[in-house]
């Protein structure tokens, strides 16, 4: 049977203000890009802890990513093995970026909520990283350095491949590296009040052990 | 002094999933505008009770909408005055939206936290039906029909002026009105263990006359 971990919307929080300070020091991200719809929740609350007083917020673009779904079909044999295809629905919005000349040389931090197979990270990765190279044959200019943040980095065999670069040099950042379990975030909870009572049950049993 | 209230991220998923039945009911919205940052969150935990079994999750796109920043600058007197001007951050991705086509004939919910002035959700209805006439003139077809959702509305002097049919034809759904009060929203907050606490003293003082 696959553990199932119960994480609140007061985790989520808390992990993001954790993580803020880390990501302001090593990092210092000047733009967001939130990968939807689990990295929406994340992103907005980082910004409240990535606002540095006397600055403007650090702005969010939104992307839309989607691995697990199809569209429905008569034929359920039709749909596509879960996690085999990206499915772009929002990509960033290129005149409020200035045709991407906004990316050029700059430090941008891709928030999802979770990395499972690194599927959808490593498109990401991939797809921004082509944009930006676009952009500087058109204006020249200096690289874009991207970093990730993820609630949780599921410690399995991944799928995906992210820069060797990223992974060394501390631009990735998990807040908490968890097994190969079922994470149930709160914004799937059909009843919060008992998702927030397994959570804390959980915290009371793995006390001396905290993974999340 | 100007009255607070403290909103904690389970009233914030109460709201939405209260709402979700009425507004698939009522208005069985087929895409979702999120107003980034405000919107991010309220629209991911709608998602989760405004999809139906069988059938796809509804797509969300984001836009930025700031009116009380401007995006920074090398010059930092370019800064506007708060509330007077909104900036797009981010708009629609034409793309993925099949140059807006796809927003023809559709039932569109705008999704925010909170009505304030409702300078915004002005600009944003007037914009959006600006893009689907235009789309309508290329492609032909039905108008889009828009609908607002925001978990507060405050009772107050409006400057924005949102479609009269929207708001009579029930296509406009604050989850609750409240007065002229200062809304402490939990992603905002800085100790999340204290919002909750004060949260929780209002309710039991206001628990005859709930109104958040």
């Amino acid at each position: 049977m696959i553990e199932k971990i119960y994480v609140t919307y007061n985790d989520v929080h808390k992990l993001c203000q954790e993580a803020a300070p880390k990501l302001l020091e090593s990092f210092k991200p000047q733009l967001m890009i939130a990968i939807g719809g689990g990295g929406y929740v994340p992103a907005r609350i980082l910004r409240s802890f990535l606002k540095q007083p006397g600055s403007p917020n650090i702005p969010i673009q939104a992307i839309g990513l989607s691995l697990y779904e199809s569209l429905p079909t008569a034929n359920d044999k039709d749909v596509e093995e879960p996690g085999t295809k990206v499915t772009r629905t929002q990509w960033l919005d290129l005149s409020a970026l200035g045709e991407m000349g906004n990316l050029i040389g700059k430090r941008v931090l891709i928030v999802d909520e979770v990395d499972d197979t690194r599927t959808t990270l490593e498109y990401a990765v991939k797809e921004l990283e082509k944009d930006v190279e676009l952009a500087r044959e058109k204006f020249g200019g200096e690289k874009a350095e991207f970093s990730i943040f993820v609630l949780h980095n599921k410690d399995k065999q991944k799928k995906g491949v992210l820069p060797h670069d990223m992974l060394e040099n501390g631009r990735y950042h998990a807040a908490r590296t968890v097994g190969d379990v079922w994470i149930c975030y709160p914004w799937e909870a059909t009843d919060i009040d008992e998702h927030d009572r397994l959570g804390a049950e959980q915290k009371a049993a793995h006390n001396a052990n905290q993974q999340y």
